[in-house]
């Protein structure tokens, strides 16, 4: 699986030096940004000049100088399998096949044909119909699209697995503008062969991905639950899932969509439980979770304090967390004295701390660390628009989180440039939402993950990390809760 | 209350050269965009140069050359009675008083005070302790805060009423950056007299104002309740609202924080219902409905059409619609028939509607045109990142939404240049949000409001429209569901 994602070289079969072709834009895009060495094969071109670099062309994947650990193929639907044959007779051991025209078209025949090659030489296919991989840490990069249709987000700590590459471009893009380090992405297509199964046992032992985003519209073969019960429950690092296709005209849809088993999305919820996975209810949500996942230690979480500049924000926030099962108990009374005395006359002190628009930068910080001691986490409503605040808040904060290692997440609400600075100061150590119910949701996930870990119930988890593999009432290999 | 909202002239109480204090914040601010004229008040100031100009200040409301229709006021608490003294010697009608100081510091005395010189004169007082008034229209503003601090949103249909000024300030600040336009926002402050009541009625008959969206923490006096349904049942255009202060932990945080009584939040879900207004579960649901009332014609929904260029993202907005109560029906065979012409051949034709990866802008045109006859409603997910894709498909949408005057609600997803221009192209005529869950909630505000106005058993609201005033079991006057 390695091949995938951390291949030293690349073929690009199909390649071109048009950058208005699939082949093209995937060359350039390799070119320009890739580590490891990158090959262009297609028989019409000897050499090109392409951004400015002399390209040599090759006319096959065997007359190459080296065995490429990835093929990547845009050719037509009709010669992949020969292609695959000739990445095979090369020695290559993975291939992403980003060409349409096979089952979402009707070719299941093509599609057979295609992977049967594969199985003969021992290669594994990602794809057909697919837009493949991006790996920002070594710059792979099969998404045929220009930055300027679709922008590409900075390395970091989520892997994101999609079945659907619209949803995958458009996420990555999102994720640029927002600054979610998606350090890695792979959308799997038609799904022939290689699947999510595969992936989340890999991405486990990667030292970049701490937390993996899954999204999924449905399994397609016989024996993919299981698969999927088996390595989730294998993963030392959390993974987060959004299932879509939950509703009668949903599934309808969905069947039609990507030949997906739809079954009933019960059977689909009681298998993210029985794999330990956490579930989130839209794209938003898998990232914010998958955000909090990556940047907090998993702890149990109970008790939460609530520290606002605006006492109806903090209220907003007190619903969030009381309706996800949070409490927000009042802090102590030595804890209010001494709160007491470092803020506002005129601040709340009980929790939610209300530090009022009278305050300034210094009472989140105060407010943090005296409070912290008692809570298990906190969501803080960073609202800076009254004259005493700044984005200095944000250093105050920080400071408080270096200190007491708990989660703490921002509430911000606003556009300008002063807000925008706050928000670039937290992104990327903290997770930084626009309203409370995001920030109680990805809480949650931080709890569920965290009593998973810590939770003298759950043997399995534990057995697990002292080493004992897998043990538990279900089997994986029976089947589980495997759609019908 | 025209005075609060369009006054032909302003004086400042309390006004200053310099940026730094609030008086000068409030003056500079609407030296440099209200319409009307403004006079600084300061016994400590003759003449000083304000941003170019030569500002003459005078020493008392009493002096100005003539009767202000609205007085600003920023001056130390208690001197504030002294300054509504003269305003009601003065004539004027109207005092928004800024300075904090009041109830919310322990100074009941000093708050009862004032309103009582108030009452005296027939004076109408907002705040204090509040943010004020502003409107965009005629660019009056009394938020102190400059605009890299707060960003002010375009004139636009949506009039925002908040009882908390940190939310109202984070709201428009937000509101401008994602181009929703507030044209009007009110925050109540300590809500000693004038409230949320007395502006619904006034909104209704401003022809700017098209939606009211209200923040609401708890009622302050008893009858607040019987006056907020019997205002709300009067309105002739759309109320939403989001009510803060739910559970046990925020109720006791928005008790100490606005001195609202607090009452159950069952007791204000049923005085909603009652009242008839759609209520909402965070800021931005509020404004996404709201912008949805405001832009789209009451209409009822029950059948929606969903359009996606990703199958993945077609279904996880039918998932919401369902979820929601929408049915997405099949289309009728001669509509698929015509979709199966017009689409790529391996587009999915039934509802929702899967343009493909491989279909091409006009694409979302012929199937909204094809596709809305037989639904009340459409969302479209313009997912444009596949090659084939332009920011013209919102032409396409756009022209699509002329033809059947049906709401269509879009769901766009990225942040890349062309993304940005898909969705400039398209807000101020539509509503586009980032996940299925926030358009299917939108809609239901349209649903919500649409059957209040066609649904035959509504006697009350069609007696009303017929002019026959409100009749209904429960009597306004007789207090409702007044929280104790």
């Amino acid at each position: 699986m390695r091949e995938f994602l951390f291949p030293r070289s690349v073929a690009v079969v199909g390649a071109s030096p048009k950058a208005d072709t699939i082949g093209g834009q995937i060359l350039i895009q390799l070119l320009k940004g890739f580590q490891g060495r990158t090959y262009a094969v297609n028989p019409k071109y000897r050499t090109e000049k392409i951004g400015g670099q002399e390209v040599q062309f090759y006319s096959k994947v065997t007359h190459l100088p080296e065995t490429p650990e990835l093929v990547v193929v845009a050719t037509p639907a009709n010669t992949v399998p020969q292609v695959v044959e000739e990445a095979g007779q090369a020695g290559a051991r993975a291939v992403v096949v980003v060409s349409g025209g096979f089952a979402e078209v009707g070719r299941r025949d093509l599609e057979d044909e295609l992977i049967n090659v594969a199985r003969k030489y021992g290669v594994r296919v990602l794809g057909p119909n697919c837009v493949g991989v991006y790996n920002a840490f070594n710059g792979l990069d099969t998404m045929f699209l220009p930055a300027e249709k679709a922008a590409r987000p900075p390395p970091g700590p989520v892997a994101f697995l999609s079945q659907s590459g619209a949803v995958m471009t458009a996420v990555l893009d999102w994720a640029a503008e927002e600054g979610v380090g998606v350090g890695i992405a792979v959308n799997f297509g038609n799904r022939a062969d290689v699947t999510e199964s595969d992936f989340l046992q890999y991405l486990d032992e990667v030292e970049e991905v701490k937390t993996v985003a899954l999204y999924l519209e449905g399994f397609r073969w016989r024996g993919d639950a299981a698969r999927f019960l088996a390595s989730a429950r294998r993963m030392k690092k959390p993974v987060v899932v959004y299932k879509a296709g939950r509703g009668a005209d949903s599934t309808r849809a969905a069947a039609s969509h990507t030949a997906a088993m739809a079954g009933s999305y019960e059977m689909y919820k009681a298998l993210f439980r029985q794999a330990g996975v956490v579930e989130v209810d839209d794209l938003v949500e898998l990232f914010d979770a998958a955000k909090a996942l990556a940047m907090y230690k998993p702890v149990k979480v109970e008790k939460v304090l609530v520290v606002s500049s605006s006492g109806g924000m903090g209220v907003q926030i007190v619903d969030a967390l009381n309706a996800a099962g949070f409490s927000v108990p009042e802090l102590p009374r030595e804890a209010q004295e001494e709160l007491r005395r470092l803020l506002s006359p005129i601040a709340a002190v009980s929790n939610p701390v209300d530090l009022t628009g009278g305050g300034v930068d210094e009472h989140f910080g105060a407010a943090l660390e005296v409070g912290l001691k008692y809570v298990d986490a906190a969501v803080v409503a960073a609202l800076i628009h009254p004259p005493g605040y700044s984005a200095k808040t944000a250093d105050y904060i920080l400071a408080a989180y270096e200190k007491w290692g708990k989660p703490i997440l921002v509430v911000s609400f606003g556009g300008s440039p002063q807000v925008k600075t706050l928000e670039k100061k937290l992104r990327g150590r903290l997770v930084v939402v626009n309203t409370p119910s995001r920030a109680a949701k990805a809480l949650s996930a931080v709890a569920f993950y965290g009593s998973k870990i810590y939770n003298s119930g759950d043997k399995r988890r534990q057995k697990h990390e002292a080493g004992q593999g897998v043990d538990s009432g279900v089997s994986p290999a029976s089947g589980g809760v495997a759609p019908q």
